[in-house]
């Protein structure tokens, strides 16, 4: 892998997802943009240079032997007004995946070499466009799976937090010119400083917004980055029917998950506004096979991982020891408890409630998948119970966890800076190395002090061609 | 669903494939096209006109509380020159499906409807840009998956079927003319329409094109629409390894497939070029449980469907009844019977091979896939006998199979023609509808003459924005 900074060579993606589509996107960027265009596109109308952010219709070429591969609109945006705020050229062709393959080829033959995932985005931030706030909510954006998440991640986008961020930085910046003058003229009064004025500044002003942007990290969590939940129950018991039934109810937006393994089948759905992980731990038993006490591990595995575990049980059926071997697994965890199959006669409503009871559940939902009788009911229970254990209200700018660890900093760094402004006589020197670390750990929010690492890390959990 | 030749309306669509990716494209077409831009889109510098073909930077917002959606690229192309012939909008906006689905709720409020499969190219279609050979050569292009398929569908594109079917139209309206005149003067000698040169004109000129045509669609079948081999074997012989190993050797074209489902693992590679849709039929065994019975069952039906089967034993074990049992289903299909596991020592390669001789098996591959031996050689020989049973020549220009049945109607049409021109006293009109009927099935692959009904199949293959 080449330095990810290194910024002086032309970088080159398909920028759109895989799959069939109808337009697939090859994106470039870096001084010889126009420079490959010219080698690989031949205009509809035969023409030499191309106006800025002017489309051309025209064909893809292998420069070699002229042969066409494909027909396609392509556009050259001169810097800097442009995403990266370099030379960028974008490819509109057919979309398929083979086709723009094809075409990536030839532009890396003309010059460009194959671009990092984030490195667009990268750029953008390394010639200042942007800054890292800013570039993370691109991804969050793209990500998103909810209304919610939408509005979250554009509000970072547009500079909301950075402006509080921002106005954190001004504030403690003025604090520090009055804790650093009392260490430039140390003959001054110490009251220079005012250690009290400065201490109410911080307790008033500045931790508590904060400590603010802290606790939406937790609260705004869940709309962003979803819940985990678990269908659990012995086989038959209607855990596939009851999972296709909630993703049904929302087809318009499930996305398969491509890790999807074959021990597990695992789907995204919306549940009430939420963006939810569904996962069926089907073929969950009590078995003697190796390969399956696999399967009986791993569903263990996910039962700890889950946000709330839906548990089935199929009242057609009287209780087993099968059911009860599984509740044990499931009852330390977030739960729900759901009887199955309430639409067949005979059933024995009545005797799993006792059971329940005496396995100490007495809160049960009854539904019946295949009849749709209380699926709505279901889906707002996964609501109320999710957001009364992880709240319900939803900030306007919600740290990712990188940031909200940088705000966990800065206040403990302002926590030890008030801890010496409370003492009878502070020390100047060492607030101001308090408070200049705090404004430190905030900067690193929008990216004004960085690593290297920090960086690949960040921009590695992008798509290529973002 | 509305009508789809319907044109007068203005249709959108998200025109990038579901997923993750850097760019996410909305298509309009239609007189609304602009006035819908206008209504949601604000540019950075504030503009009332836009230019035709002009990208333009700002920002997509909800023209009811002008709540900003999403930073965005935007062009308005002005007719004709456009994909359709029709005033085209095209937005290039962050991707992720929630966004784009966002923009799209706009674009049809601000009047715009959901645009069918196809219906983009249709219009294209419609409005005399392509015809129909080449609107489909699009889909084809978009499929692609080799180099061959997309070069293939590129010549469709760039006109080489259509001009072949124009030059047989144009014959045979030339044969027409004089077998017309023939009938408009009749009290002319008969021999006006000299029936033994148009005889041969149809024998040497046109029905040997339309046979190499109809000859094509069977050889070239194979690199259009790939193959399907199935992996089987009893459990434990490698075969999801080979599975594995067969992907990996082509990685980088892989994709999933949508309909994957837990009974099979199906997956699409190439193999040598050829497309492959690789299917493996893990846990094929002789049960009792009704739920692994149904799995047999199907794989059986994957047996029957597959090009070729790939029937795996591990020669680390005996020969067992189990592989006989399978063999037994497998045999009257196309196969390969591979040795896997020669690496493991010892091993019962020789007493497999006289086993393998009793069931009348005297040729094997013998491979490990752990060890990565031979796996080369296994390509090198699916492909062989692929192409041994299927022919191994590409031809420049392939019809599909809706082209390839028009054309084996001409060539009825002109086979009957030729019966009556080689009678005695040969009827022009009879000879007339035969050779009208043919070129009007020539026309067809072009679509000079369809029907509403077929424009509907043809173009609700096609993906959604195409």
């Amino acid at each position: 892998m080449r330095p990810k900074l290194y910024t002086e060579d032309t970088i080159a993606a398909i920028a759109t997802p895989p799959g069939k589509g109808a337009i697939g996107v090859i994106k470039i960027s870096g001084d010889l943009s126009l420079s490959i265009l010219k080698k690989i596109f031949r205009p509809f109308r035969p023409r030499s240079e191309f106006e800025s952010h002017k489309l051309y219709y025209g064909f893809i070429v292998d420069p070699r032997d002229e042969k066409v591969i494909d027909e396609v609109l392509v556009v050259y945006m001169k810097k800097p007004k442009t995403y990266t705020r370099e030379d960028v050229v974008e490819i509109y062709a057919h979309s398929g995946y083979y086709i723009l393959r094809k075409i990536l080829e030839l532009v890396l033959m003309a010059g460009a070499r194959p671009a990092e995932p984030g490195e667009f985005t990268l750029r953008a931030y390394l010639n200042g466009r942007i800054d890292l706030s800013q570039a993370e909510a691109i991804q969050e954006l793209v990500s998103a799976k909810t209304e919610t998440a939408l509005n979250l991640a554009l509000n970072t986008l547009l500079g909301k937090l950075s402006n509080k961020i921002n106005a954190l930085k001004n504030d403690l910046l003025e604090i520090l010119v009055l804790v650093e003058s009392a260490i430039d003229f140390p003959e001054e009064d110490i009251e220079i400083m005012e250690p009290e004025k400065l201490s109410q500044k911080i307790k008033e002003k500045i931790l508590p917004v904060i400590e603010e942007l802290i606790k939406n990290y937790e609260e705004g969590k869940i709309y962003k980055e979803g819940i985990s939940l678990v269908i659990a129950g012995k086989p038959n018991v209607g855990k596939s029917s009851l999972m296709n039934a909630l993703l049904k109810e929302e087809r318009a937006i499930v996305t398969p998950i491509p890790g999807t393994t074959r021990d597990f089948l695992e789907e995204e759905a919306t549940i009430e506004g939420l963006p939810v992980k569904l996962i069926d731990t089907a073929g969950l038993r009590e078995t003697e096979d190796i390969v399956e006490k696999i399967g009986v591990e791993r569903a263990k595995k996910k039962f700890k991982e889950a946000d709330l575990i839906l548990f089935l049980v199929d009242v057609s059926e009287h209780p087993s020891s099968e059911d009860y071997k599984i509740y044990q697994e499931v009852k330390n965890f977030s739960h729900l408890v759901i009887l199955n199959k309430i639409d067949i006669q005979p059933n024995h409503i009545k005797e799993w409630k006792e059971v329940l009871l005496k396995w100490g559940i007495d809160e049960v939902l009854e539904i019946s998948v295949k009849e749709n009788i209380n699926l709505d009911k279901l889906c707002k229970k996964i609501f109320e119970k999710i957001t009364s254990e992880k709240g319900a209200h939803v900030p306007e700018v919600v740290p990712n966890l990188r940031q909200k660890i940088a705000l966990e900093n800065a206040k403990e760094y302002l926590l030890n800076a008030l801890r010496e402004l409370e003492k009878k006589d502070p020390l100047p020197e060492l607030i101001a190395i308090e408070i200049r670390s705090a404004i430190s750990s905030l900067s690193e929010i929008i990216g004004e002090v960085t690593t290297e690492d920090l960086l690949t890390q960040i921009f590695s959990t992008f798509c290529i061609g973002k």
